[in-house]
């Protein structure tokens, strides 16, 4: 057996760090119940003619499975199936296995690692988490639930240690409408050179767009866009003294300006008109998202998504939706060194022993404080007290509890950070509400 | 693109399913951590060498997975993953790569999917979840971790609606050593024979036996050490009575005294001391643990494990530990059809809209019910009110709200299952904390 070492790609927390993670998880999936959006997980793999079938280039990170035995053998007789790289093209065949049992429009969120076989950088892994709410009708979406989503996600980042954040929101029909009224018609590509803009600057991004046959006059309002960046609705007149009408911009500009308005009212300060944001993927067709770490901005978007019309249809039914997707694993890797846990285990009390004889005591003193909500866990060996305590000490465990030691043979509870100690009754002692489980600090 | 279909072995709940898997996870989640079991998750993929060097035949099950692009490319520099088919592998690989890192005895749960390649049939899935209690230690574990685990699963189990249950109990030294005792030496096989008492009954056990070259006389003795099954400490003298010595049965049966003593003082009447129980996985080197469903014992048993001494071990230091899983797929499949959720949202509040134009001020009410931990969701549409109770009814959405229509301009809510329906403000109002979550009904 060869030494164990990590998997580069594939990270795993230590118990303090998943305390971590788990307090993120608690407060997203408590948040996105809240606003009525219902649990579904789906399995881990898709068919890869699925998975292959969305976009250009996917092919490229999509991990096939196969059984380890059928292979030697020679057995092909199974679909080949591939682990899913996202949680909405999943959700996508979901929603098509199951039209017929689900209430439309249906709001459903997904918490599931997703896999991907990239080459492991910065931030990026092969196995992480996503945390996804999407909301999908049949046959049309109305426009409100595109400035709805924005609204969940900033009500479940205002409860997170994550320090100051900004939601930017486009609308694909701005860029769209606009590259059509200027005489562009290579959508795509103009989209996909402009999203470079803060990776390589405006003077690179004017240079492909010309390469890619644009004049100079077309690349400069190109630009002229997408450094558009407004906290209110005024990025509407910027858009309309650029001079350029189209149908489809107009329409565009009206969608995010709702967008923007409701965020005003619902989330305020928290989101921006920002001009210059296009998703890479095709399927998108209205609103799109980003989000950003003030201060980390560098670091890219660590929340990402958008309306799309076509991505469920089983071709006489589509299902327009609106998703938007918190990349957990991705932000915690940028912030889980600014946090931790106040103890490495739930443990809230250690019931110590005074001898082995004692344990069948000790655990029915943990029963009776288990059934009122304090984890605790007995001693492992009944050695002195000074012991016990360390082994309390080490793990954050702030409470040891001493079954029989007071002076009329009761018990006492010592609160073993101030050393403060007092007769308790494990039938009604409490720790203070602080105490009563780990807790994430900054 | 082919129809959507399901994947044969990879189940999926509808959203009210999933609320009854969550309260499953919920309750064992909550269980473990009152135990003082801490939470870790590991990587889904290992290396195939090291899932396959565990007991023969594991390999049949063993997903491998590769990238897709350097398939078509050729590239096999890259060592050769597998997903890991139960949970117990991974957290010993943990336990080596992090001991430095660890306090032990290490009290750790793990709740996830794992994957195997085998032929899917009643209960047995390609993909399941599982949840799983170890506790290891350096060096030397003590026995009382053997009497603890059970109590922990008997805890998370009188919690949830899975009626009568039973914890079978064994020792692996027992038959170990009874075996050795009446001179069969092939353990193993012996092992594996006895194993199938429930599936093929006393008499092709003992015909299998004879034909493994024990004698007559030896297959009846192992058969009446597989009959005895106590609630209590009485299996110690029918195992005495049987008349065979030898030190590691003697070892076996006051370790197994233990664990069903603990059992009777912490949980009466939920555990038996059966010695037939053996487990297939050659690593138990103690206590080993069965449970049944009363009522659907053969269906097999839906949460096992037992003690192991070398599964973790870098050559120098060995962890030995004891562990259980609970195999939560395998539970649900079988019970789910008994149960149902109150509602398939978390929503517990759908506010009504007489006008979209109130959308904002319904968006507000929704947001200050959130703030008190009340789940609601905004009607979709402001269609006449009578269509927006329907559409809560169709999801089970106890209470309509409706912003500004009492006789004084103020709110009001609706119980639209009894139609009762009384002025409320936002701001303060509960829903009875019956209806708070949707619960799980038998």
């Amino acid at each position: 057996m060869s030494k164990v070492r990590p998997i580069s790609g594939f990270p795993e927390w230590l118990p303090s760090e998943r305390i971590v993670e788990q307090h993120f998880l608690d407060v997203i999936r408590e948040t996105f119940e809240l606003h009525g959006f219902a649990s579904i997980q789906t399995r881990a793999v898709e068919p890869i003619e699925r998975l292959t079938s969305l976009g250009e280039d996917t092919d490229k990170e999509i991990y096939a499975i196969s059984r380890l035995a059928a292979e030697s053998a020679g057995d092909s007789r199974e679909p080949r199936l591939g682990l899913h790289f996202d949680l909405t093209v999943p959700f996508a065949r979901y929603v098509l296995e199951n039209a017929g049992k689900l209430t439309f429009p249906f709001r459903r969120y997904q918490i599931q690692p997703v896999w991907r076989g990239e080459r492991p950088q910065d931030g990026r892994y092969r196995e992480f988490i996503q945390c996804d709410i999407d909301i999908v009708d049949v046959g049309e979406l109305a426009p409100h639930y595109e400035a709805e989503l924005p609204l969940v996600l900033a009500d479940a980042f205002s409860k997170l240690p994550i320090g100051p954040f900004r939601i930017q929101v486009n609308n694909r029909k701005i860029p769209e409408g606009f590259y059509l009224g200027i005489g562009l018609t290579d959508i795509k590509t103009t989209l996909r050179v402009v999203d470079k803009l803060d990776k390589i600057g405006p003077d690179k991004v004017s240079e492909l767009l010309v390469a890619a046959g644009a004049t100079a006059a077309q690349a400069k309002a190109a630009l002229a866009l997408a450094e558009i960046s407004t906290p209110d609705e005024s990025f509407v007149e910027r858009v309309n003294a650029l001079g350029v009408e189209h149908e489809t911009l107009t329409q565009g500009v009206a969608e995010l300006a709702a967008v923007i308005r409701a965020g005003a009212e619902h989330a305020s300060g928290l989101m921006v008109a920002d001009l210059k944001v296009a998703r890479g993927l095709d399927y998108y067709t209205g609103t799109v998202y980003e989000t950003q770490l003030v201060g980390h901005e560098a670091y890219g978007s660590i929340c990402s998504g958008g309306r799309y019309d076509a991505l469920a249809s089983d071709g006489r039914t589509s299902y327009p939706g609106v998703g938007i997707s918190i990349g957990l694993s991705r932000l915690l890797a940028k912030i889980m060194p600014t946090l931790s846990a106040t103890r490495s285990t739930p443990s809230c009390v250690l019931v110590a022993l005074a001898d082995e004889t004692d344990r069948a005591r000790g655990m029915a003193v943990a029963a009776a404080l288990r059934r009122r909500g304090i984890a605790c866990e007995v001693a492992p060996v009944a050695a002195r007290f000074g012991k016990q305590i360390k082994f309390a000490e080490r793990r954050g465990i702030p409470f040891v509890w001493f079954p029989g030691t007071d002076d009329q043979g009761g018990d006492s509870v010592k609160d073993i950070r101030s050393g403060a100690q007092a007769p308790a009754e494990a039938s009604s002692w409490m720790p203070p509400a602080d105490d009563l489980r780990a807790r994430v600090t900054t």
